[in-house]
């Protein structure tokens, strides 16, 4: 992972030239640099990656210095984030993870999977990984939540990845983890909302599918998207054929998804994402 | 244009075998056939394309002898569909129609164009065509529909081609054409129904918009869908792109929607299209 | 799986209403058909999903009877067909069938994993399946493929998948498996033949890098293309990111189209596939 | 247009804090800024929109100083870019290069249209634009291009498209404007050098055609790309509809291509393209 410097602050001139003084002074050399203005919004969002090293708690200092008063100014992680995957059923999106990360390609030390129903538990030990099972049944939602905050605490995620979790989470337990629980919605949102979106898209006759990873945030399936794939879809398919060729998109979109947030390539702007991609 | 018979019917066992027993008994020689059942409605649909001569009253009386009484029989026309243009400011699907049309690419005769704004008239003039401006304003909707029925009587179109014609039809209108107006939506539907939707896109921070040709119906933006085409577009994208980006795409979709109603390869099976592409 | 009738043969009237009449006079129901004439070497394809149960060689008989005399007509396989997979070193696509494989979302057996490096043995392990490994060191190609074939006789697979296997297989070995191996490329066949194709796509600044799923063929890179896939890419792409992005492609490519091949839905026509998907 | 300084240069240590540091000291505001450096050839490109007015020879001498002596720095041209378009027979391209010209949305100022043929003047001549027509017969290739240099050398175009120009221009002829020219080519380049690029595609039975622009070296077919696109076709497709397929991507890339050279978007790093899109 390269190392990066991270800046989000209300826009004024002369950033860029001031900013890149910083890291010049201190005599790193950049490598990429990815910038973006919401005029709308007024609001400046800058991704660097730089060679060399630096003192990072001076620049940080000299930073916040020469920056407005409200900027969010930090140094990417140097160490590999930590995930908690919650599933339900499904085994694509868990089985994509899963491979990827024994390959050391996931960016990220998965540190166990829970979910609602156990059949997902061989898949898991295959991978010699903990595999929680926190049925839902016979709890109510508060207390089956507490289950999950307690193997959650346990664990210290940086991130929870929900892989096809059919529960929704209470906007108590979202309020949490802010901008850090992921999420793949099995349609191109907003089109069909809420659930079997693949049956609403047969209904409606659309002619092409879609699958929506997002931050969750309080609002059922209204939280920034980070990113969307679509495929073609004709008459000839049921509603099962759509969920199986559905399959093919969530495991690609959440796998792009996590790729970025674990790289840190992802800021928020309102309720929009800005990736530096 | 080739021959084409065109069934849709109650599903039952043998159809294809009798209905391409007429044809062979006919002496004509199939060079594509296409069929599908909506399991769901029980429904039949079948379109083929055959190379010689036959009698076609003979042979829909020899069908309608054999297939389900409620059988809906026809040939493919044998003439050139004749279409009338609504549009009001924007140039890019009229433009890549009149084009078309000027190359004998669009599989219609334009009749004419009617808008309720002025622009477009000098680019339908450059192409020989009637352009009627309807202004909307000073006139009640009804009085307004009735001024474009005045034209649409007179000219006798097939179909009416919605190519960006920014006003809402009343259903008393609409009603008036069944499955006969083609229109041309701005967004991926179901998302973003309504006013605006390249807005409501950039405000919801999707990754991928689209365009969706459908038939109109009574209900704004619902009715059967053609054809859908989507892009990827990023945070970058303000609304003015967007649209500009949109357009492209819309287009595409019209053009692509108007020549699979124009081959008649579309039919209905409830509010959802059967294409025979 | 459903139970299916396939049929090649010369071109000639009335073939669709003369297959469908056998089906029919055996009392079973047509769910799809799809039908292909090759006008160029007039040459007719047909592949009809049925429901209901007859005498396939009673049936065989009357179609024999009926159709031209090359007529090549069987039904679909009743049983899972078995492959066997080949692998060197990456394991994304190889990962990716193990998966669908231990969910039964395959189509198919995997009887074991051949592969020439033996880095990939763990994982085959993790899903309780024989890992073979086969060092191509010190050994001739005869020799080598000849190691092979003891593995492949005596497990007696329908199919031979290439998951990213890196050596040429001879035409000698090729010969045996008519039509039965199928391979991935990584690249947009025809462009990029041979060895790295993705240092290609970087040198020759293309926008898109795709994939190539084949039969594979005494020459090289040559054979009937199955199916492919695409994706954009820019110039901010370095050749180790393109072999990256690429793997994604790679793995969908070649799961897409082993369930065209295991579902029996590839005819070939010269050295084109027809596929009725 | 907005304005924007454009920079290529060696690779150092410094480059954006030193560019972004002119435009600082005069005032300007950096609406957006792209930068990439090609670490292979270790070579710099950086493009920045700007609001304000600054003196651009004093920056550019500023720059001069501060920059590696092999610096390419220009600010993006003031004016509207002419252009000239070359085609022969097909109206696709062409005629959606009139109506975007016809509305301004090409961003360009088109000084008419020569042809080899001359099907296509009474398109021209209905947006009223001057029409060349240059028949190839009865001339040698040399006195054919001299023709063409006369209408060019008088109308002193910035750039020459070829708009399905169907005649291969000899290397005197191209070395007369580098990075001038603008060719559609109907393939996925590198696949389907050459002529009947529809028919290889056919012949290879290939799941994806496509078209690519780029700029025309003196080796066919061999210049930097500047877009490509593709569409899915299937088994069905015969050459002619492939040939009609691919018209709508050849015309949707030519505009894109278009489109970003003449916002001045596109750097060449060796045979590659660098756009900043």
């Amino acid at each position: 992972m390269p190392q990066a410097l991270l800046i989000e602050c209300n826009d004024q001139i002369g950033l860029v030239h001031q900013i890149t003084g910083v890291l010049y002074r201190h005599g790193v050399n950049i490598i990429s640099n990815q910038e973006f203005v919401d005029h709308q919004r007024q609001r400046f969002f800058m991704r660097t990656e730089y060679q060399g090293t630096l003192d990072q708690s001076i620049a940080l200092a000299e930073l916040q210095t020469l920056l407005p008063s409200n900027a969010n100014i930090r140094f990417a992680r140097a160490y590999t984030p930590r995930i908690l995957i919650l599933a339900t059923k499904e085994h694509h999106c868990l089985g994509d993870l899963l491979i990827r990360h024994a390959f050391a390609e996931l960016k990220a030390e998965i540190l166990g999977v829970i979910a609602n129903h156990e059949q997902l538990g061989q898949l898991v030990q295959r991978f010699d990984l903990p595999f929680h099972y926190l049925s839902h049944r016979s709890y109510t939602r508060e207390a089956h939540e507490q289950a999950l905050l307690e193997v959650i605490h346990a664990a210290q995620p940086d991130y929870l990845v929900l892989a096809k979790y059919m529960r929704v989470l209470s906007p108590q337990f979202v309020a949490q983890f802010p901008q850090r629980i992921i999420n793949i919605h099995h349609s191109f949102l907003p089109a069909f909302v809420g659930a079997n979106p693949y049956r609403q898209a047969f209904e409606r006759g659309v002619k092409i599918i879609g699958a929506t990873a997002h931050f969750v945030t309080d609002e059922l399936d209204q939280g920034p998207i980070i990113a969307q794939q679509v495929m073609p879809i004709d008459h000839s398919h049921s509603v099962d054929e759509l969920i199986q060729a559905g399959r093919e998109i969530e495991k690609h979109v959440l796998a792009k998804a996590l790729d970025l947030v674990l790289s840190e390539r992802v800021f928020l702007s309102g309720n929009r994402t800005v990736i530096f991609d």
